[in-house]
C-alpha cells in the first residue's frame, strides 16, 4: 500500500546548522533587546528556546514533567536552565555550554531557584527582561511557575518579548530556508504519488495513514498535522477529519499537511477528483489554481500581508465565486505550522526578503461546498521562491 | 521495508467515548470543584480540554494563532469559548452545545472580552474559578492573556486546579482503559516484528522511519515521540536519537516510543541485540527484566508509587547492579505520555484501581553503558493488568 516498488525521489538532507548560525540570531535578539532595554530574554517554549540553542529534544516538549529554560543575556554568555535527566541531550545537540540542572520532577520547585538566581545577575542595567508572554506564545512550564517567578525577580521587571522573537523569526536565514525547501519537497513528491496509495473505496483514515507513512520514509521527521474533506462533488470542510468515510467515485477530496523536518514546518494542501469532477468542481479549482497565482506574484519585499489577502480575493470574486473567508487566506509559517502575520485586510506587515508565507485562498460553490488551496513560498529581492511544488492546473484525477 | 507481504495484526479500534462518559466526568470534577469552593473551571490544555468536551481537532494544538477555551461551570451548561472557524469541527465531535465565538486570529483580544462576560456570569457564589496553573499545566493560551483575563474578571479569584485534574485523570474509565490498551497492543506487535523492519548496516534513522510507518499502518493515530539509543555492547542514552549511527553486528539498542490513539498514549521501550550479545549484557537484561517484573507485581491498590520505586531498586541492586536513577523509575500516563505520579523514594501517592503507571528500572553496567526496561499496566482490585505486551525473558536477537 506505501508502494514499495516503485523508488521514492530522495532529496538530500540540508546539513545541520552552524555555530554562526545561532550567533547571529543572537546577536540580531541584541540589537532588538537594546533596543526596548531588556537585559535578558527568558525562554522556554518549543517554537524559541531551539530557535536559540540547537536543542534536539522530543522529550522536552512532549512531556510536561520536566520545564526546559534557557536565559539570553544582553551581555556574557546564554545559560541554559534544564532538569538535570537532559544535561546528555543538551551537550550532544546545543551549543550553549553554560549550563544549570536541578533534580526534576520537583513540582514544589522545578528550577524557579536556579532561574531567579540567573535572571537577578543579568538583570542589572535596565532591570528588565523579556518573558514570551503575547501574542502565539505557548511556554512549556506552568504558568503558575512564572507568575511565582516574576515575584521572585522583583524589583525586576517582565515585559513581553514576542515582538521580539516575531521579528527575529519572520526572517528566515538560508539554512532556515533550506530547510523549508526539504519538507516542502518531500511533501509535494508524496502528494504528487498519492495516486499509488489510493484504492477506490478504501476509507479516508487509511489513505491519511498510508500518505503520513509514506511522507515518513521519504525523509520527514513528524507529521503533527493532516486532514482530509471529502464529498460527493465537492467537500465542506478544511480542517476536520479522517471521519472514517469511504472515498468512492464522483468524490472530491482536500488533503492539507504540517509535515516537519529539523524543526521547520511546510503547510499546505493538495485537491483529488475520484473519476472526472463536475464543471462546478473545475471552475472553481480554476479560480483557485489562479487566485493562489495572484497571492504568489503578490508576495515581493515591500507589500503587505493585506495585499496578499486582496490578490486572491480579486481573482475569487472576479471569476463569480463568493470567498470563504476563515479569518485569514495564509499566513507566516516557520518552526511552528503557523506563524504571524495573517493574510487579512487589517494586517499591514510589509514583506521582507526572507519571510516565508502561505498563500491559502478558499472559495464557496454550488450547495454548501467549498474549496481550499495552498503554497509555500519564501519573498527573496527576486521575487517569490516556491517552498511547495505548485499544484497542477487541473484537480488530479484518480481511477474511481 | 515496512513489510506489506505478511498481513498487520489487526486490533478492534474502541468504541466513541459516550455522552455519559463526559457526564461522569464532569460530574466528578463537580464533587471536588464543591469540596475546594470553586464556582468554574477554565479549560485551556490540550490535555483537558478534550477530556470534558470530546472534542477532537489537530489544528487547536497544533497551531498557535487560535486558542480555545472551556467553562466547566458548578453548575448549569458547560460553554466553550473557541474561534469561530473552528465551530464546525467543534459540532462535529464536542458534546457541548453552548458555544460562543469570536472572529480570529486577533492578537489584540483573543476571546477574552467572551471568557470574561461568562466567568463573572458564572462565580457568584464562591467568586473563584479554578485554572491550570500548577504542576505540569501547559495552556494553548499565551501567558500574558491569561494574566490579562485574571485581572479582568476581579473580584473573581484564580485558584489552581491542577490538583483536581490529576485526582480525576488518575483514574481512567473503562472506556479510556480500552484506548490505552488500544495503543499499547499496536505498539507491542510492532515492536515483536521489529526483525522483518531491520537490516543489518542501517542507519538507525531510517529504523526509526519505518517503524514509525509500521504503528502508524497498524491503526495508531501518531507517534509524537520514538528515541534510540545504540552501541557496541550496549548503549549509553535513553532518550536521544536518532543520531544516524549505523547498526551492526555486536550492537546493542533500545527504542522508546510515546504513540497515541484517541488521545491516549503508551510508552514504553524494548531491548534488541545484533548478533549474540555479550554475557554482561544479557545479564543486565535479565535483572531489569525481574526489576520490572517485582515493579508490575507491586502495583496494587494501597501500594505508593515510592513502593514500585524501591520494588524496582531492590531487585537491580540484590543482582549486583547500581541503579541508574534519572529522578525516577517510571510514572503516571494517559492523555500525556507522562503524568503524575513519580515512581521515587519521595513521592507517595497511594495507588488505586483505574490508575496507570509506567514500570521503568534502569541499571549501569560495564563501562558507563546502561540498559533500560519500561512496561505499561493499570491498577485493578484483581492485580496489575499490563496494557503492553510483556517484553521477552531475553534479548531479541536480530540476525547480523
Amino acid at each position: 500500500m506505501t508502494g514499495e516498488r516503485r523508488p521514492r525521489s530522495i532529496h538530500r538532507a540540508p546539513p545541520p546548522f552552524t555555530r554562526s548560525e545561532f550567533e547571529q540570531r543572537i546577536e540580531r535578539a541584541r540589537a532588538l533587546m537594546t533596543a526596548t532595554r531588556l537585559d535578558a530574554l527568558l525562554i522556554a517554549s518549543e517554537a524559541n528556546l531551539p530557535y536559540f540553542s540547537g536543542l534536539e529534544s522530543q522529550i522536552a516538549w512532549i512531556s510536561p514533567s520536566r520545564p526546559w529554560h534557557m536565559i539570553v543575556p544582553l551581555e556574557g554568555e546564554p545559560v541554559a536552565v534544564i532538569p538535570a535527566s537532559g544535561l546528555r541531550e543538551w551537550r550532544e545537540s546545543a551549543w550553549v555550554g553554560e549550563v544549570r540542572t536541578w533534580r526534576s520532577p520537583n513540582p514544589e520547585n522545578e528550577g524557579l531557584d536556579l532561574l531567579a538566581a540567573e535572571i537577578k545577575r543579568t538583570a542589572r542595567r535596565f532591570r528588565r527582561i523579556g518573558v514570551e508572554l503575547g501574542q502565539e506564545a505557548r511556554l512549556a512550564m506552568a504558568p503558575g511557575d512564572l507568575m511565582r517567578l516574576l515575584d521572585m525577580i522583583r524589583p525586576v521587571q517582565a515585559a513581553d518579548c514576542q515582538p521580539i522573537m516575531r521579528q527575529l523569526r519572520f526572517v528566515k536565514s538560508k539554512a532556515e530556508i533550506a530547510r523549508l525547501r526539504h519538507i516542502g519537497g518531500i511533501v509535494s513528491d508524496a502528494f504528487a504519488d498519492l495516486s499509488r496509495l489510493f484504492r477506490p473505496g478504501m476509507r479516508d483514515a487509511d489513505l491519511l495513514r498510508a500518505l503520513q507513512a509514506d511522507i515518513l520514509l521519504r525523509g520527514a521527521d513528524k507529521t503533527p498535522y493532516m486532514v482530509i474533506g471529502s464529498g460527493r462533488g465537492g467537500y465542506d470542510s478544511t480542517s476536520l477529519g479522517p471521519t472514517g468515510r469511504k472515498l468512492t467515485k464522483g468524490d472530491v477530496f482536500q488533503i492539507d499537511t504540517g509535515s516537519r523536518y529539523g524543526g521547520y514546518f511546510c503547510d499546505f494542501c493538495r485537491n483529488y477528483a475520484v473519476g472526472k469532477p463536475t464543471v462546478a468542481v473545475q471552475r472553481a479549482y480554476d479560480a483557485l489554481w489562479h487566485a493562489t497565482q495572484a497571492g504568489i506574484e503578490a508576495a515581493m519585499p515591500g507589500r503587505t500581508a493585506a495585499d496578499l489577502f486582496h490578490a486572491q480575493a480579486r481573482v475569487i470574486e472576479a471569476a463569480g465565486f463568493q470567498i470563504r473567508d476563515a479569518g485569514r487566506m495564509g499566513h507566516g509559517l516557520g518552526r511552528n505550522i503557523t506563524e504571524p502575520p495573517s493574510n487579512k485586510p487589517d494586517d499591514h506587515t510589509v514583506l521582507v526578503a526572507g519571510a516565508t508565507v502561505t498563500i491559502e485562498p478558499m472559495c464557496m460553490f454550488g450547495r454548501g461546498k467549498l474549496m481550499v488551496h495552498e503554497e509555500n513560498l519564501v519573498v527573496t529581492d527576486k521575487g517569490p521562491l516556491l517552498l511547495s511544488r505548485r499544484a497542477p492546473v487541473e484537480i488530479t484525477l484518480l481511477s474511481p
